[in-house]
Formats: C-alpha cells, sequence, structure tokens
C-alpha cells in the first residue's frame, strides 16, 4: 500500500475517533449530524460525499517527508507520521467547522452533491453543528499529548487557532464585499488569504513543526501552503468563470451568476469598461454568461488571472524546494501539488 | 478596591485586549461587532450591557483562594490571580459566543435590553462573531504561556474544550426537546449540566488549577461549580414562572408563554395533571398565565423546585468548604456564592 493511501485509511479512522465523541445515548441524533456531514452516513454517503481530505494528508505528508531517518528507524514498528493524525483530524474538522457555517451564510442547500446540514436540519441545529466540530478540532489537536511533548501541543494549538481567526477574518471580508460596489483587486489578497490559505499554510506548518523540522524549513513549508492555497484559489476562480461547467450555463455552477468577488471579477471591475458597467446593472443572467464571460477574457481578465496561478504556483514550488522533502513521502506531496496546481476541472 | 472590584477591572481589560485582534484596518466593522456584544460600544453601551462577569470572577476568585500564601509574598509587584487573567478571559468569551449563537438559534430579538447581534446585522454576520469569539478564547486560554508552564496551558485549554463540547451537547437536546412531547424529568439534568453547569464547573476548576491546588482542591472547586450552576439554574426556573416579572404577564418573561422546558414544567409533566393535560393543548397565552402557573403550583411544582435548589446549594456550599478557600478571596468567594444562591430576582 502507497503512503498516501495508508494516510488517507489513518486519517478517517482518527476522523471517526474524534467525532465518536458525541456518540453517546443521549446524544445520537446529534452524533449522527456530524457523521452525515463528514460523509460516512446517510443518503449519498461514501468517498464522493467524504472530500478529498487534502488538508490533512499536507499535514501527514509534512510530517512523513521532514522526518525520513526517523521513519526508517521506526518502520518496524509504526510509522513516524501517525503520531501526528490528531492534528490532521484537526484541520480537516476546523475545515468541516467551516463549511457547515459557509453553507448557513451562503444558503447554499448543496455539498459535493448532497444537502446541506441546514437543508437537513435546520439552521439552528447546523449552526451548534458547526461549533461542536470547532470544539472537536480543539480537543483533537490537544490529543497530540500522547505523542508530542506539551510545549509542542501548545504550538500546534496555537497555529490552528490563529489560522482559525484567519477563516473568521476571511469570512467576514466576504459577507461584508456582498454590500459594496467600489471593490478592485486590492480586495482580492486579504480575503483568499483568510478563507483559503491560512488553513492550508498552517497545515504544512503543523506538518513541520510535529515531523521535528527547524525553524527555516517550518517557514518553507509554511509559504508552500500558503502559496499553495492562493495559486489553487486562483485557478478555481478561473474555473468558475471558463471551466467547462461555468460555460455550459446550468445550475448555479458559473460565479458570474454567483456574484461572487473572485480574481478576474475584481480585475474586471478595475478595468471600469463594458464588463464592469453590465456587473453595475445587476445580476448575470445565465443567458449571458458565454458573452459576459467573452467579454471579461477581451478585457484581460483571463490573462491575468493565470499569470497570477503561475505565479503563486511557481511560488510555492520554490518554497517546496527550500523545504527539502525527503523520502517517499517528499516524492508523493510533490506529486500532490503537481496535482493541484495543474488540474485542469 | 477590594479584590472583587481589582478583579473586575483586570477582566474588562484583558478581554478588550483579547478581542482587539480583530481591532485591524481591514475587519473594523467586525471588530465593532465584537466589542457592540461584548457591550463595550454601540447603542445602549455600559454596565448594564456587559453582564456581571460572574464566570471570569469565579476564575479569578477561585486562583486567589487556592493561592493566598504567594499573593502575599508577591504583594509588592502584582498579585498572583493576575497571572490567570486570559483564562478568565477565555471563559467570558466561550459564554458570549454561546450567547451570540443562542440568540440566532432561538430567534430573540433582545439580550441584556439591546439588539442581538443578528438583529444588527443578519444571522450570517452574527453566525460568523460567534465563531470569532470562540477563536479568541482559544487563543486567550493559550496565552496563559507566559505565566504557566506548557503542560499547566494544554491541561487549561482541555478543560475548556470539554466543557464547550458539553455546551453543544446541552444545546442540541434543548433544541432537540421542541419537538419531543414525551420528556419527563429525567430529561432536565442532562440537558442544564450541559447549558449552565459544564462551563461554571471550569471555570472554579481552571481556576484551581492555576491557582496550583492539588488535585483533591480541584475536584472540590470543580463540583462546587457544577452544583453552583445546577442551583442557580433552578432557581432561575423557578423565577420564570412565578417571578413578579413573569406574573405580570407582559413581554416574554414567563417560561409558560415561551415553552421552556425548565424543571417546573419537566416536573408537571410527569404529574401527567390538568397541567401536562392544558400543556399538551398548545402554547400558553399572556392571559393564562397566572391561572397556569397556580395550576402548576398546586400540582407540587414549585415547592419540589424550590427543595431541588436548596439540595443543589447545599451540596455546592459542602464543596466549597471542602476545597477551603483562603484569605480576601476566599472571602469574596463564599459571599458570590451566597448572593448567587440567595437572589429572588
Amino acid at each position: 500500500m502507497n503512503i498516501q493511501k495508508q494516510m488517507l485509511e489513518a486519517i478517517e479512522a482518527e476522523l471517526q475517533k474524534q467525532v465518536a465523541r458525541l456518540d453517546q445515548p443521549l446524544t445520537k441524533q446529534f452524533h449522527e449530524m456530524l457523521t452525515y456531514h463528514m460523509g460516512w452516513t446517510g443518503e449519498g454517503a461514501g468517498s464522493d460525499a467524504t472530500g478529498k481530505r487534502i488538508r490533512p494528508l499536507l499535514v501527514l505528508l509534512t510530517t512523513a517527508s521532514c522526518s525520513n531517518d526517523r521513519e526508517k528507524d521506526e518502520a518496524a514498528r509504526s510509522p513516524y507520521w501517525l503520531r501526528a493524525r490528531s492534528a490532521a483530524a484537526a484541520i480537516e474538522l476546523v475545515h468541516n467547522f467551516s463549511l457547515v457555517h459557509d453553507d448557513i451564510q451562503d444558503n447554499s442547500d448543496k455539498r459535493r452533491g448532497r444537502n446541506t446540514v441546514w437543508v437537513n436540519w435546520g439552521a439552528p441545529m447546523a449552526i451548534n453543528v458547526g461549533d461542536a466540530l470547532f470544539v472537536l478540532a480543539n480537543q483533537a489537536i490537544l490529543d497530540l499529548t500522547e505523542y508530542y511533548p506539551a510545549d509542542v501541543v501548545r504550538q500546534a494549538a496555537s497555529i490552528l487557532n490563529n489560522s482559525c481567526l484567519d477563516l473568521t477574518r476571511g469570512q467576514f471580508m466576504d459577507m461584508s464585499y456582498e454590500e459594496r460596489n467600489d471593490l478592485g483587486l486590492d480586495d482580492y489578497w486579504p480575503m483568499v488569504g483568510g478563507k483559503t490559505s491560512a488553513l492550508l499554510a498552517a497545515c504544512t506548518q503543523i506538518g513541520a513543526l510535529l515531523g521535528n523540522a527547524s525553524e527555516a524549513e517550518q517557514d518553507a513549508y509554511r509559504f508552500f501552503g500558503w502559496h499553495l492555497g492562493l495559486a489553487f484559489q486562483v485557478q478555481d476562480d478561473i474555473l468558475g468563470i471558463w471551466g467547462d461547467e461555468a460555460l455550459i450555463g446550468k445550475s448555479t455552477a458559473s460565479d458570474l451568476v454567483e456574484g461572487k468577488n473572485s480574481l478576474p471579477i475584481l480585475y474586471g471591475l478595475g478595468k471600469q469598461g463594458k464588463f464592469a458597467q453590465r456587473w453595475a446593472e445587476g445580476p448575470i443572467q445565465l443567458s449571458e454568461v458565454n458573452a459576459v464571460a467573452s467579454q471579461l477574457e477581451d478585457e484581460g481578465a483571463r490573462s491575468y488571472a493565470e499569470e497570477t496561478s503561475e505565479a503563486e504556483t511557481k511560488k510555492a514550488l520554490e518554497c517546496l524546494d527550500r523545504a527539502n522533502p525527503r523520502g517517499e513521502a517528499g516524492e508523493a506531496i510533490r506529486q500532490l501539488a503537481n496535482m493541484l496546481l495543474k488540474r485542469k476541472q
């Protein structure tokens, strides 16, 4: 079994263990709400419903690629990276807490093809489900105590919570932008930094900390995660306008229809041309999606976004080189980065 | 200045410092939402709006009443309890996070006489304000690092988050009870334990931990907080039906009108008499409040609740004796407990 598959199994087992803190007689139904959201139970449960677990995988791959030597020593027993599993689970729990609350805030009724938690159980229960996922994340990170000295546990908890504060800042900006009509490119980076990059940077920083990396290596891994997040988000923004699904004009796959403040759109607004004029007139209709996407491309938004994504990708890969990931895990982390950065759909 | 006043000032300063993590150029308005909720800014700001800060006060009084000797030694510099202030702030931030989310869940438009956060800024923003308060709580508890060894910090964070999971469990029960018509007395204690007692027990347990109390003393303080919470809640339940405001029949001061699953009501339901019959027929109207309250009293609910409150009060005070609080703070904590347990309004 390759290392990535081994890690994904360990992650799933650890997540189930953490969530099982609610598996008690009086809170069976509450526990069920969480296992439904995590993709394990209910209609449509299975690997499509769980998501890819990229964040916890990044944690464990980082830990393993820092700690290659020790890994060899201990190969006979259990791999060194296994010690970091509760931190990996913590990050995934934070990610899922933010998804549950996000879906209420955005009034989204589907997530990975299934009903969102608030659709099934109402917003009040869904708020509480998100809260519980966040508490479990904090309990999971403290479980590192079993394998790491208290000072390392404290540092990991601190990195995690700092990234969570960034998440709420990014979320605030995103929501407050909905009421503004003076947005430009400068408003993009702090929002995306908070909403996407902060948690990815926490993945690689915590992973490096738990792999006992030097401070310089920890920094390199952290910036790798940060730029990976930015590059990934910009790519997502490009697909949200010019991807196949967005252009087909069905459902709400187009960021133009959703009115999302993505990079190409903020670029277009800054140009104050025909696109910005149309945007100011009110919501884009499904029937206009192709024409408006073309207009935005003509104004240079697509090539600007593609250059930006490439620049961020380059920075991410430079940081990864500097971090010098080692062994089989090092190979796997490079592959994962390339997969994330070169995806077309 | 007496010790309680000194503590309240330190608590307010520390809370402001913690919340100021959001006081940055791009999140000024976000910061304002939190300072509004905390009672410092906006319409109606002031001591009525902040609440009494009983929970953080309990933390500091407990720390101080364990650490009397050291306090004397260091009196010339700063009091020993001051080291625990970020833990006190953490507890108050957790309490306020739960209030902000509670108000959305209960659709309550007023809190301490002012608009709730969701009324002013909408539910999506209010969810995020609650989330941020919880993140800040976790950051605050980790700030103990300045004064305490990492292992103590980790223990404090663990106690805090265990009580937070209990909070979400209690909240789940409370919400799920709304759809049930088979409730009895047995359903009361786990709900109230989670919603009220868990956090009060965390106050006194963390306070004792930070006062370097023995394990036996920590236990005694913890159970003191737990029973204090139960006794307090039952008293609140009594006032919610037979208190002056509840009986006047104005606004929504009566738990009968609110349909709250309080102790006297669950007792009455268990009796399966006239009260239970009326309850099953649908919401109690304001005009019926006096008659239904009398009926419930006739069926023994009031005296049962009063006996229960007295029994819990007795347990709380026995635990406090066992904890043996010392010095000026010890005196103050006894007074605070008596004040809380004997309040009539």
